[in-house]
C-alpha cells in the first residue's frame, strides 16, 4: 500500500479531507478516502517510480487466444453450484456470481445454468423445430429456416421461479450468488414467435401452446397463446453469438418476464392445442403449496424483486468507514422498475437509490446508493417498485399470505447485516 | 455533408418494392421458403421421429465448467488476425468476427484486439492511477479506491481508427470481419472521469490531459479536457465482468465516440497540462496525410459509417432465392444513428433499413431488411445517416476530398456483389 498523509485517516488530516471534499461537490462531496496524495508526484512513490513488470515486457500477441478468456486474476469469479441441493449435478442448478458483476449485461460464461438432464449438445445441422397440433400447416425448420425470418433483438432478465426459494424458512445462504444468483439479463436475438405461428396457419381453437426442449428431459411447459402471439422470441443469440450450450444452443424460447423454467432450452418442438397440457414441470413442480391445501398454478410472471449485490456476504467493506458504494438489481415481470429505495436501518427508514444505465421493459435495472458508512452496524435491505405499481414486500408479508409451503416465487426483501469490521451476513429482521 | 437522402428511392424498382411490401406486411407475407411441410406430423420425418443422441443420454452438469464456453460448434467464430499485416502480433490487431454476430453488443471473448507491445497481464492489487501535472492535489488511486466513486453503465462503440484502412487503395481483404471488424460495442462500468479530476484539483490552466497506459508501449494520448470533463470515463468492467486483459484490464479510459487509440488501456497515468503534448500515436500517427502534403489531425470523432455484415464474402447466402435477410451495423460518434439505407444496386436506389434494439447514442445500431432475393447478381450497400445530419460518403467522395495517402477514418460506403450463387465478394462500383 501506497504511504499518503490521507491514509491515517483520523484526526486533522480526516477533518480537513471532509472539508475540502465538500467544496468540490458532485461525487467528490462524499466523505471517505478517494485516493492518496501522491508522493509519486514529488518522486517518492514506489509504486508509480519503480517500473513494474508489465511495463517491462512484451506481453501477449493478438494471435495468442482468438476466444478471449478473463485475466487469470478474476479465477474465482465463476458459476458455483451447492452440491448438497440436488441428489446429481446433471438436474442442478449453478449460480451468477451477482456480487462480483456491475452494469445490467451478464456476461455469458457467468449466467446461471438450471438443467434436468444435463447440457445436451446438439449439432445445429442436424436440429429441427417442428410446429404441429392445430395448425393448417404442420411444419418443421432447420436453423437456417429460422434465420429467413424477419429478427428482433431485445435485452431480458430470466429468472428461475425457485431462486431466493431457500428463504421462505428463514436466511439459509449466505451470500446473494445463492440467494438471488438463479438470475441472469442478456441481449437474445431471434425471430417473434409469432411469424412461426402464422407460417403454419393457426386454427381458430388454437388457445396453447406446448414447447419441448430436445434434451433427455424432453423439457415441456404449457404457454397461453396470448402470450406466444405477443413478445415470446424463439431466439438463437445471447449478448451477439451463438446461444451457450447450457442456455438452449442451437435455440431456445424467450418467453419475457415469465419464469425461466418456461424459456425452453434446445427447442424441438411447439405444439398448438386448445388447453394446457398439465405437465410434470407445471404442476407437480413449479406451483406453490398454500396453508390450505390449494396450490397457486400458472403464476407465470416473475414478481417485482430487488437485492443489494454489493456490498453483500460475498464482498464485504474492506476499506473502512466513509465512502461508500452500494449497488443492487432489480427487475419485475410486469415491465419497467420505476423505483428503488434502500434502507441502511433494516426497513424503518427509506432513501431512493439511483437506477443508472438503460431502463428496459423485463430487464434488470442497475442500482447504486454512494452513501458515507459510519462505521457502525447496518440492516441493509431494497425494495423495487414498478411501472405497474407492485412493491416488493417483506418475507413476513409473503409468509402470511403464502403460507411457508412454498419453494417458488419468493420475492421477499432481502437484507444484509453489515458489522462494524465490514463482514455480512443472511439475517431476517422484524 | 456529402450526400443526401433525397438522392435515394427514386425509378420504379423501388416504388414496386414499397408497394409489395406495403401490402404484404409482416415476416410470414415475405415470399420464399421458411420451413417444410412437416411429414413429421404423419410420423415421416426422421429428423423429428428418430431419437437423437441428445435425447436419449444425459449431458454435462452444472459442475462441468464454472465459467461457460461456446458449443465445439461454432469453432470457427473467433477473432481472426492477419499475419502478414504487422511484423509480429505483439503489435498488431486481431478482428471481431461481425459475420456471426447479431444484436449490438459484442461478447466479450470476440472484442477485437489491438496492442502496441503485447497485452500487459496486471495484477490488479498492485496496480495504480495516478493523477498529477495541473491540479491541486496529485493523488493515487488503488483498484479499491475508484470503486468507491460514483458509477455509470453506458453501452459505446470502440472503434480503432485504422478500421476499413486498407480500403482506401481499392477493395482488399473479402470479408467484412477484416474489411470492418476493429470495432465493437460492450456496456462498460466505471466513473465518470471529472468525479476523479475534481478530487484532484484541476487547476484554471488545466485545458489538455495526458492519458498514459501501463503496458510496455507506454501508450500516452492527448485529449482535450472538455471530452475528459464531458461523458469519459474510467472503466473496470464490460459486460459486468471485469474487463478482458486485452481491453485494458484492470482499467481503462473510455472515450465515447472517439477513435479508439486514445481509449488507453491499462491506465495508469493522467497528467493534467496546458496544451497537447504531440506524442507519437498523434503526430507520425493516427493522423492523414492529405494529397497536398499538410495532415489531417485530431480527428478525434468517428465518422458516421455502416456495414452489411450478412450476407457477405464471409458468409455466403446457402439458401437460393426467395425470403433473406440482410444485416448490419451502423454507428456514429456524433451520437444515434437517424436512418440507415440499403441498396441493392450498387447505390443507385436506396430502401431505408428497419432499425431493431435500443438506440443508444455512440453506440452501435442494429438494423435489417428483409427481402425477397430473385437469385439475380446484386451490389448490396448501406448508407448510415446519423442524428446530426451527417451521411456517409462513397469512397470516391472520400477520396476526392482526402486523397489516397490516408490509413486511417475511411468511413466510405461498402460494397458486397452478391452472384448468383450466393457467393459474395468486396468490391467498388462507381
Amino acid at each position: 500500500m501506497i504511504d499518503g498523509p490521507e491514509r491515517a485517516g483520523d484526526g486533522a488530516s480526516r477533518r480537513s479531507f471532509l472539508k475540502r471534499s465538500l467544496a468540490l461537490g458532485g461525487a467528490a462531496a462524499l466523505a471517505g478516502i478517494g485516493g492518496r496524495r501522491a508522493s509519486a508526484a514529488e518522486g517518492g512513490d514506489p509504486a508509480i517510480t519503480e517500473v513494474q513488470d508489465w511495463n517491462r515486457y512484451l506481453g501477449d500477441g493478438v494471435d495468442a487466444r482468438p476466444y478471449g478468456l478473463p485475466s487469470p486474476y478474476e479465477s474465482e469469479v465463476v458459476r458455483r453450484d451447492v452440491p448438497w441441493l440436488t441428489a446429481d449435478a446433471t438436474s442442478s442448478v449453478n449460480f451468477t456470481p451477482l456480487h462480483e458483476l456491475d452494469g445490467i449485461i451478464t456476461p455469458n460464461g457467468l449466467c446461471f445454468e438450471r438443467h434436468h438432464a444435463g447440457i445436451a449438445e446438439i449439432a445445429p445441422q442436424e436440429h429441427r423445430l417442428m410446429i404441429n397440433g392445430l395448425v393448417d400447416r404442420p411444419l418443421v425448420f432447420t436453423m437456417d429456416d429460422l434465420k429467413r425470418f424477419p429478427r428482433e433483438n431485445r435485452i431480458y432478465f430470466l429468472e428461475c421461479a425457485a431462486n431466493t426459494g431457500m428463504e421462505w424458512r428463514g436466511s439459509q445462504l449466505n451470500g446473494c450468488q445463492f440467494t438471488h444468483g438463479m438470475v441472469h439479463c442478456v441481449m437474445y436475438t431471434g425471430t417473434p414467435l409469432r411469424y412461426l405461428l402464422e407460417e403454419a396457419g393457426l386454427k381458430s381453437a388454437g388457445k396453447w401452446l406446448l414447447a419441448e426442449g430436445a434434451d433427455a428431459s424432453a423439457m415441456t411447459r404449457s404457454i397461453p397463446m396470448e402470450k406466444a402471439l405477443d413478445d415470446c422470441l424463439v431466439a438463437w443469440k445471447m449478448n451477439g453469438e451463438a446461444l451457450r450450450p447450457e442456455q438452449g444452443y442451437p435455440v431456445r424460447l424467450v418467453v419475457p418476464g415469465w419464469e425461466g423454467n418456461m424459456w425452453v432450452k434446445w427447442l424441438r418442438r411447439l405444439e398448438v392445442g386448445d388447453q394446457p397440457w398439465q405437465q410434470r414441470e407445471e404442476t407437480s413442480k413449479y406451483t406453490d403449496l398454500l396453508a390450505n391445501g390449494e396450490a397457486r398454478r400458472f403464476t407465470w410472471a416473475m414478481d417485482v424483486k430487488s437485492v443489494i449485490t454489493n456490498p453483500s456476504p460475498q464482498a464485504p467493506i474492506t476499506h473502512g468507514r466513509g465512502r461508500t458504494v452500494a449497488t443492487g438489481l432489480a427487475w419485475s415481470g410486469n415491465g419497467r422498475i420505476k423505483r428503488v429505495d434502500v434502507s441502511l436501518d433494516g426497513g424503518r427508514n427509506w432513501i431512493e437509490a439511483r437506477i443508472d444505465g438503460p431502463s428496459l421493459p423485463m430487464a434488470v435495472h442497475r442500482f447504486y446508493l454512494d452513501f458515507d458508512w459510519d462505521g457502525s452496524e447496518l440492516f441493509l435491505q431494497s425494495r423495487a417498485i414498478d411501472e405497474k405499481g407492485f412493491v416488493q414486500p417483506t418475507k413476513d408479508e409473503l409468509r402470511a399470505a403464502r403460507g411457508e409451503n412454498s419453494i417458488y416465487h419468493n420475492n421477499g426483501i432481502q437484507t444484509w447485516w453489515l458489522q462494524k469490521d465490514g463482514a455480512l451476513e443472511n439475517v431476517e429482521v422484524s
